[in-house]
C-alpha cells in the first residue's frame, strides 16, 4: 500500500521540480526583458548620435552603452550560475535559442565601434539592433512555450506579448523620431508606422488576455502612461499627408513615447515578478501537500482496510481506455483516503493537460503567421509590412483566419515562386 | 564564440537525456506488457477454472499465478530500481499511473483467494482482472504520451495500440469460449463479440499506420497467424442465428484464439525492442554529433572570422518574431559553420515539434473517446459496447467524426441528465 503512496509522492515530487524549472525560466526571462530594455534605450540614443553625425549625445551614448553592457553581464552571469542539467524547462530548445541570442550579442562590439566612428547610417544600425532584440525575443518566446502548468504558461504568453508590444513602441518611436527630425513623412514611412501601431495593439490585446490575476495591476499603471498625448502627436504625424511636420515636436515625441515605453517596461518588471511569485506559490502549495502525504504512512493502518472503493476507476477517465463502470473493487484494501488522493491527482493532471493544449494552440498560430511572413519576405520580395499585409487581405478576403491563410501558405512554400 | 557552442552542446545534451528518459521509459512498456499478457493468461484460466467448478486446470492455473508473480516482481524491481529524479519522461502524469498500477495490482491477492475458494463468479473474477489491465493499459497509454522524439513517438503509439487490440482479443477469446461452452450464443453476447472484433480492428489499423519501419517485421509475423481458422469459427460463432453451438469446439476456439494472442505478444516484444534499438540509436547519434562538435573548438580559431553570414537569421524563422529579411549581419566575426550548426538544429527542433504535434493529436482523440463513453456510460447506464455505438451512430447522422461528437458530448456534461 505504501508503495502506491510512494509513487503518488514521486508525481509530486516531478510536478515541484518542473515548478522550479518555470521558475528559473521566469528568472531568464525578467534578465533578458532587462537586456532587451537597454538594447532599445541604446538604439535610440545610437540612431541619434548618428544622425547628427556625433554631434549630440554622445555622452548619454557612452552611458547607455555602459548600461547594456552591465544588463550583457547580468544574463551572462546568470546563464554561467544556472548551467546544469535540467535547469530549465524545455532544455533543448530553450538552449539552442540562448546559443542564437549569444551568437547576436557577440556582434555587439563591432556595431558599436561601427556607431562610434560614425561608420554606418542610423538605419543600418537600426536593423542590427532590431536583429539582436528579435533574437532575444525569439528566447523569451520559447521560454513562454512551456508544457508544465496552464495558469502560468498564461502569464508567460501575457509577458512575451507585453515584450513584443514594447518592441513595437519602439520601432514606431524611431519611425517617428526620424520623420519629425526630417520634417515630413513619405507614404511608406506613413504605413511603416501604421504597421508598428496595428502591431503594437494586437500584442497588447493578446498581453491582457492572457494576464489574469494582474488586470487590476495592468489597469492602475497603464493610467500613469501619457496616451492621450501619444494619440495627439500620432495624429499629426500621420494626417499632415505630405505637408511639412513641425520640427520642433521632434523632441515631445521622443520624450512621450520613451515615458510610455519606460512605464510599459515597468509593467513587464512588475508581470514578470508577479508570475516568479506564483510559482513560488505554487510549489509551495505542492510542497506542503507533499508533506502531508507523507503523515499519512502513520495513519494509513488506523483506517478500515476494507472500506468501499466503489467508484475508484472513473478517476481513471482521462486516460484509462478499458472501459466499463468498474465497481469490480481491484485493490480493495486500500483506503477511501488514498483513492481520493490518485482521484483528485489523476483529475488535476488531466486538467492541466486539456488547458496547457489551449495555452499551446495560440503560440503555434503566432509561430504560423511568423513563418508564412518569412516565406513571403523571401519568396515575394516583400518587407514585414507588406508581407502581413497580403496575408490579413487573403483572410478577409476568403473570410479565413489570419493562421489558417499562414498554414495554407506554409503548405505551398515548395512550390511558391521566388521573387 | 565559444560561449555559442557551449550552448549548442547544452541543448545537444538535454536531447541525449531526454532520449534516456525514453528509453528507460521502453523498458518501463515492455515490462508492463509482459505482465500485461501474464495477467491476460491467469484471466483466461482462473475462468476456465472457476467455470468447472475447479474440476479443470488446477495445476494450469497455479502455474499461471506463479508466472504472473514473477513478471509483477519484475515491473516491481524494474520500478525500484529506476526511482529517482527525472528518470521518465512525462514524470508527474506517468507516476500518477504507476499508483493507479500499483493500487490495482494490490487487490490481486484477494482475487486470487476467492477464485481458489471459487468463491466469485466467472463473471465477476473477468471484470476485476479487465480492470487491472486496464490500470496497465493505461500506463502505457501515458507512456505514449511523450513530448520528445516523433517517431519514437510514433512508434511507442502503435506498441500501445498493438497492447490494445491484444487486450480486445483476448476478451473476445473469452466472450466466444463462454458461448462455445455453453453451448449457445446469445444476442447480446453476439453484440459484445462484434465489439471486440470491430475494436481489434481499429487498434490494429492504428498500429499498422503508426509502425513505421516494423511493417515488414509485421507482414512476416502476421503471416504465421491463424486467421483463417479464426475467422472460421467466428462466421460459426457469429452466424448461428441462436441455434445451437457445437461445445466441441469451445477447445478449438481457446486455442486458436491463445495462438493468435501469443502471436501478438511475440509482435508485441520484438516492436518494443524495435523501439529501444531505435532509441539507443539516436542517443549514439546525437552523442557522434556532440563529440564532433567538441572538435570544433580547436578548429575555429584557424577558420576566418569574417566569413559572410547572410542568411543567418532566416534560421529563426521557426521562433523568431523580430521580422525582416537579415542581413545586417549581427555576430558578423562567428564562424560558417557553426552558424550552420545553430540553423540545423533550429530546424531540426522546429520539425521535431511539428511532427510530435501531429502524433498527440491522434492521442488526444483516443482520450476524448474513452472520457465521452465514460459519461455516456454513467449518465445514460450504457455498457461499453453501447455507448460507443451511440458515439459512432450520431458520428454517421451527422458526418461527423467520432472524435468531434466526443468533444460535444465532454461539453456538454453538465447538462445531461442522469440515467
Amino acid at each position: 500500500m505504501s508503495n502506491v503512496l510512494n509513487y503518488l509522492i514521486t508525481a509530486r515530487r516531478c510536478e515541484v521540480e518542473e515548478l522550479q524549472r518555470l521558475a528559473r525560466t521566469c528568472q531568464l526571462v525578467l534578465t533578458v526583458g532587462k537586456l532587451i530594455h537597454c538594447l532599445q534605450q541604446e538604439r535610440g540614443i545610437s540612431n541619434i548620435y548618428l544622425g547628427s553625425r556625433g554631434e549630440r549625445d554622445a555622452l548619454v551614448w557612452r552611458e547607455r552603452v555602459a548600461a547594456s553592457e552591465v544588463a550583457q553581464q547580468e544574463f551572462a552571469s546568470w546563464l554561467e550560475a544556472t548551467e546544469h542539467d535540467n535547469a530549465l524547462s524545455n532544455g533543448a530548445r530553450l538552449y539552442t535559442r540562448i546559443a542564437f541570442a549569444l551568437h547576436a550579442l557577440d556582434g555587439l562590439p563591432r556595431l558599436r565601434a561601427d556607431v562610434a566612428a560614425l561608420a554606418c547610417s542610423p538605419a543600418a544600425s537600426y536593423e542590427r539592433f532590431k536583429t539582436l532584440v528579435g533574437a532575444l525575443l525569439a528566447l523569451v518566446f520559447e521560454a513562454a512555450d512551456v508544457a508544465v502548468d496552464p495558469q502560468i504558461s498564461r502569464l508567460l504568453v501575457a509577458l512575451f506579448n507585453l515584450m513584443q508590444g514594447k518592441e513595437f513602441a519602439g520601432r514606431e518611436r524611431a519611425g517617428g523620431a526620424a520623420a519629425f527630425a526630417m520634417g515630413k513623412i513619405t507614404r511608406e514611412q506613413e504605413q511603416s508606422i501604421e504597421y508598428q501601431i496595428e502591431m503594437q495593439e494586437q500584442a497588447l490585446r493578446r498581453f491582457e488576455s492572457f494576464a489574469e490575476g494582474f488586470r487590476n495591476e495592468w489597469t492602475a499603471m497603464q493610467a500613469t502612461l501619457p496616451l492621450a498625448e501619444l494619440e495627439r502627436l500620432r495624429r499629426k504625424l500621420l494626417t499632415s499627408h505630405e505637408r511639412p511636420l513641425d520640427s520642433d515636436m521632434a523632441d515631445a515625441w521622443y520624450q512621450c513615447c520613451s515615458t510610455r515605453i519606460d512605464g510599459l517596461h515597468q509593467v513587464e518588471i512588475h508581470l514578470a515578478q508577479y508570475v516568479q511569485a506564483q510559482c513560488h506559490a505554487k510549489i509551495i502549495e505542492l510542497q506542503k501537500e507533499l508533506d502531508d502525504q507523507g503523515q499519512w504512512f502513520s495513519q494509513e493502518e488506523a483506517l478500515d482496510p476494507l472500506a468501499p472503493l466503489a467508484t475508484f476507476s472513473s478517476s481513471l477517465d482521462g486516460g484509462h481506455l478499458s472501459g466499463g463502470p468498474m465497481d469490480a473493487g481491484v485493490g480493495p484494501h486500500l483506503t477511501q483516503s488514498i483513492v481520493d488522493l490518485l482521484r483528485a491527482q489523476s483529475e488535476r493532471l488531466q486538467n492541466l493537460t486539456q488547458e496547457l493544449a489551449t495555452v499551446r494552440e495560440s503560440l503555434e498560430e503566432r509561430k504560423l503567421i511568423e513563418r508564412a511572413k518569412g516565406v513571403l519576405m523571401m519568396k515575394q520580395g516583400l518587407n514585414e509590412e507588406n508581407a502581413y499585409r497580403l496575408l490579413r487581405k487573403h483572410a478577409m478576403n476568403q473570410n479565413r483566419r489570419i493562421a489558417e491563410v499562414a498554414q495554407a501558405i506554409l503548405s505551398l512554400t515548395e512550390i511558391l515562386p521566388d521573387a
